[in-house]
């Protein structure tokens, strides 16, 4: 084979690949992107070999410095990418023969590139999860802030879209916390059974030279090996666990999307997004659309989308190796860019909006918020919960026939519906001494809410120390 | 506003858009695909505009030459896109306004981006719908021409992935035949529903100008307008069923390629796929593996997953358009090239395969295929179907535990499991015999197999006639 | 075999199956719901190997009056429904043969399991599509009758879910009109392609029997008969194309519910639902929760998820029929429930919405819906759209520092932006301007409305008809 | 409120529920199954009530009492469920209070149906998830008995289904071993997630009653207490999470059974499944079909499918609880169903499948498996891998036109490819020199699989203790 450019694999075959087929099977127009761990994978490989004593040194520093020298092309922008050389690898090795001469050849040794390509996707993704994890931490700590800050301001609580209960803006911004917090976790959960190096079980079986396996784990910050060469190739656990992960984590982002949208819209005119986050329309001059929770929402489904495709394509594969697996890239990668992107373009914006705590709590002080606190007033006066819940239902019709919340009625109008009702009532119907009443453990009164931010802040401490 | 790169809407805002946000909301990065379909689109608004007297018919004409000046210079790739334009739409009204002055303003009157992108997309898909309706007929036709030329080529057929009964090749052709032909009527009866123009109906009400809808349509080559505005700038139901119809089309091509893979193993060995459709190993040197049927079979994980990316984002958006719609285009845009690119590749391939017809038959020999053949000879001489079938089991039974199969035993041994049986029964148990004898519609025999492919072609020209 | 009950294929085997193998593989939990298409097929089938003389007219008559005797016992719930007996097809011949003794063995000459449940699914899937296709009539009726009544409603048109346009509220149910009958449409082009004959391919091959396929294919008012038996056998498709015909007008059921339940919140107070179709809290006394499209907006994803289990089900079978494909009927069952019940729970409550037409209109004239008017006004004035965009983008500006829509404005005020402003401009910022305004085919102006209306019941006629 | 049975929010409303909607809303026909659970978290939430003094002591043991009798009641299966009464919560409820009188109405002081169904179903989930971890150790053992009694059998190793390098048939029971074990991990890291108690959080704000949660979760066996009410109530990441867990082991499972369908066609003929796992066929004597590993396949759509079911349904919900995720249940039960089963399933038959060594050997020495032992071979003599594996690529063509393997050639013949061949290249082209070759971590030499089965105990035995 005296011609680099000529497929590694040409010796068995007769005819040429045809060219759209070329073009069709090649995944250099995206793994690429894999170009930095895929030299860091050979300089650990090259250099345990001239340790095993399978290359010599030098032939072992010869090929480092033209990897080295290859990667500063990269990223100068003067390497030429070939199609026909199929893929990242190919591309670099040919690049290297060219660059150091036969030597060059030698760096394929003992490895394939079914070992090599889940070693670079392995150490590509958990570079990425270290940055997603830093974002999340981010957004994290701007919600605590805003809880610490609006830790009293009162708005109506949701169930069914239906004004429920007082709540306050920081006990819900801790509720966006927890949501996030079980990403974190997940992440972190994922990224061990991800960091563990399949490099060196070659094809499939394993290779007859002495390679140390646990050498070059330990050079690229492995935690351990893959302990079986046939699952080494084939496993893309760690694809479908980030992406379920990530699915996780935008449907959670689209939750707090849906909500920022709700709350900017003109009915109900809680928050303002800032301009920054918004754009208008090419047609009518008076919009400020709520652009990048909307598109955080949509992008939701890409994810969820690519986690599907990867479930997929895994699925009924028998071992080992099968081409397949090169449609994992495109999926993931987009996954992880549209993670990424969406939790930093929330942790940007998340402690920017600005709360209107006025239309808030005058939305709280309608919709007969406070109705469940009359019951709970009643019980404590002796009436059974589930009569104090029939009692409360018509003191409500009531309100709705006459156009008046709860606390706007007459003593005596409420004690038409249960004469356990006392002048001692209306404070129970005020929005302060509801929310204040629900002092315990997860409740949302505002002194609770201060201890939940402070301690939320030391389980995301501890969470990114360990 | 002097400076026309300023943002469209900047009128009623404050702050700049940020920067990461700018590029996180732009869509230029890829719906500049649709450039050529968003100029054709805003001529055909231009001359509408100037026959209804909304603008002078100079005025159309400059904004015309205008446009197709932009259009080369877009081909010449001397166009310059911009990020902070937002997307093509933008990018190319800007570009008018500076190629032909302040009359370019005036060709946004009476639309909006959003009826805009809806006339892009659809007339991007559609054209991509009949390019891939002609690959699609290619595949067809190659598959016809192959039945014909192997309809008395005898294989196993398998149910379970077990031999069942012999089948013809030419006959396995015309299922997959069949598949292809259901998609590519629902290909058309979605090429129906896409091609309506949404154009004339601005943002999401209507506008005030005296549009001709129905003129913009014509010109456009659209088969009617939409009926309602609303729904014109929301609807993106012409990309779900695209999606929907290339799922389904793909999980055909990869049970297709599940087979091509299966048959060309050494464990098969039914067919060679051809040099041009293969690719070797890196470490095996002996290696040729199916990689275009592989590649194909993974990639339909990813049309999948772009149906549910977009089942997601559309699921739940209040009317009328979202931010979110803007996620709509390259999951359709993926699904379009994956499509189209397996059926490229299939259509190259199947014609070419090379027909293992001694490996298939021995396979057909193997394996008890004319199992039912017997207990249909064994009813013919008025045995009831289920004691017939009881018979044969035992007689399959001996076969296995002396290693035999049926046509290889004695007529005395056959006669131990029924005395029905005569010296006739080897006839039926002749794989030619049993493939002859399907002889109904839909049947395998060799002489039907021949008119269903005459039946297939005649059907194929009329639906693409039609 | 003498033993009705034992296995239909009990001869091949040495062991007998497990207790819990036996009720894993069994189908007949589920399969059961078949019973009427089972029989329904039987008979046909029965009467067509008596017309052919491959059994004789009085068997095939016995056969006949034990299969409706067993329906009749089903029907009354008499009938006992064994797990040892696997599926639907083995319950009903076993019971067949006690009822009429060996002749009911016949029954199964010339075909098998594998055309038999097609034939069922199909027959069933056909009925199911039939009353689908009666309620989503009924919904649209529903929609075309509020669409007259309201057509001069007017509320605030969203995009982003900002205040856009005013549009009426008949136009907007005209909307919904448009995504249910393209719903419509597709679901009829799927029953064409669903209404064809399996029946009569036997296994995968084909039968040595003489049958007449086309008879009962008319038998049982199918259309056609599948080309190819290999495909007949094997081929999911009408139960993919079901179930994203089914997904996709889920989607659409979720953008009205999503509407519904935004409509009926305290925030925008547009619509009520009616108490029958609300549940409350067993907790909040005050609560009137919009159960019925929460519930359906909740339903989608299950639709969504259906579609997705057979996509991933049918990925990579090698042909022909495997037992994977018994796990195509829960899903389509499911799928079908799914979507029949959302469309009734739809078509009894939209006609029923109450409309508060008075907080629709007081929405549509704060937020700056006019703006477009504004600008629109000022190209007729000679101004350049992009120009006048910018004049009411400051307009707005200035509305907003000051708390009041562009209509109450003074004229002088008005006309610090732009001299071009004359005292009809008052004309325009009326809502009953603005929809007015929009008279062209799919405009919102109640004149446009009714028309719209109008035809949408010809249409939805025309598609009954057909 | 006299009537028990009336619903339990009836007071607010004016019409009655349709009984069609009624049906449709209600969730009594599958939430039942949580009966058990459900008594459980309200025992312990009444004796919470009554240590804190919310309600007497003796009221506590009464309610106690009464749900202890009706869960008898029910397990007796004399408990009359009622739709009218729409969940098992208030079917219990309503029962109670029948059973134990007005202090009935106590118990759901405190408390809503909001956080007690999310307990309910942690705790439901929570023993299915110990259930699970149970099969899955089983089969987890299975395999290592298998790939101890295995380790020196010999089969192809697959890579693109083509024959790649030999490998042991115990190594590949190992490399299943490894897929389960990161599903094991993870099902246990899901675990912690799920066990945490939101109960006391009532509707989504917390309660004005003084509950003790902590005490609540002890009881119960929870480790913790969720820390946000709104997030509480409103939090079904369990479910999600559960269902990728589930997913992700279902597409080992599929990859595992499609192996096993493989290795028992007729054209690989490498194990025997077992009669107690297969099934025969209707019409064809011959068959015996490979049903349980077909069928686990096939369900692994069924799972996927509700993992996309309940990421839909999640998508942009708002806080708190909406109605929609009542639909939370029916696929987290067959979620549950499906993979317990098919874990059974596999437990029962992976380690009674009948390994036939001499066709797996067989169809090794076939297949030019050896060839990269060959170009290792060359490599030690000292030429360049690249170079060599031409070589070798050069000799398979050669062996593939004259019909041998490369151990069936003549020194001399193989030395027209390579001088660097000598007379000791025999030994690396047997199979056994070619797996005892590779002997590191992880790869496929007989000791090395037996020190990775011994490794593989130890790690299951601490994860099942941890």
């Amino acid at each position: 084979m005296t011609d680099e450019t000529a497929k590694p694999w040409g010796g068995r075959f007769d005819e040429p690949t045809d060219a759209f087929v070329e073009a069709f099977t090649a995944s250099v127009g995206f793994d690429r992107r894999l170009y930095r761990e895929d030299i860091a994978g050979s300089i650990a490989h090259a250099r345990m070999l001239a340790d095993q004593g399978v290359i010599a040194a030098d032939e072992a520093e010869t090929i480092v410095g033209g990897l080295e020298a290859i990667r500063e092309r990269i990223e100068a922008g003067e390497f030429e990418w070939r199609v026909d050389l199929e893929d990242v690898h190919m591309n670099i090795e040919a690049a290297l023969t060219q660059e150091v001469g036969d030597v060059g050849k030698k760096l394929h040794t003992g490895r394939s590139r079914n070992d090599q390509v889940a070693t670079d996707l392995r150490l590509w993704l958990r570079g990425q999860v270290d940055a997603i994890a830093g974002e999340l931490a981010r957004l994290q700590r701007g919600l605590i802030e805003v809880a610490e800050r609006e830790a009293e301001t009162i708005l109506p609580g949701f169930t069914h879209l239906q004004s429920a209960q007082p709540v306050t803006f920081g006990h819900h911004m801790l509720a966006w916390f927890e949501m996030l917090h079980r990403d974190h976790q997940r992440l972190l959960d994922a990224r061990e059974r991800l960091n563990v190096s399949p490099l060196g079980v070659a094809a499939l079986a394993g290779t007859t030279y002495p390679v140390d396996r646990e050498a070059t784990a330990r050079a690229l910050g492995f935690d351990g090996v893959a302990a079986n060469s046939l699952d080494a190739v084939s496993d893309r656990d760690f694809a479908l666990e980030f992406c379920s992960v990530a699915a996780i984590c935008m449907t959670h982002l689209s939750r707090m999307a849906e909500e920022m949208v709700l709350w900017s819209s003109a009915q109900f005119d809680f928050v303002d997004l800032g301009d920054a986050f918004c754009t208008g329309s090419s047609i009518m001059p008076q919009k400020k659309n709520p652009d990048v929770p909307e598109l955080v929402r949509g992008k939701t489904g890409r994810v969820n989308g690519h986690l599907f495709a990867l479930l997929t394509l895994m699925k009924s594969q028998p071992l080992a190796y099968n081409k397949d697996n090169q449609e994992d890239k495109e999926p993931l990668f987009d996954a992880v860019d549209t993670l990424a992107g969406s939790l930093r373009a929330f942790a940007d914006l998340v402690p920017r909006m600005t709360v209107k705590a006025e239309n808030m709590r005058e939305a709280a002080r309608r919709g007969y918020a406070t109705a469940t606190d009359l019951a709970d007033y009643l019980v404590r006066k002796g009436v059974a919960f589930r009569d104090a819940h029939e009692v409360v239902g018509r003191a409500v019709r009531h309100g709705i026939s006459t156009g008046r919340d709860l606390g706007e009625m007459e003593l005596t109008e409420l004690q038409q519906f249960s004469d356990a009702i006392g002048a001692d009532v209306f404070e129970v119907l005020t929005l302060e001494g509801s929310v204040a009443a629900r002092d315990h453990i997860g409740g949302t009164a505002p002194a609770r809410v201060r201890t939940a931010a402070g301690e939320a802040r030391q389980r995301l401490e501890r969470l990114t120390d360990g």
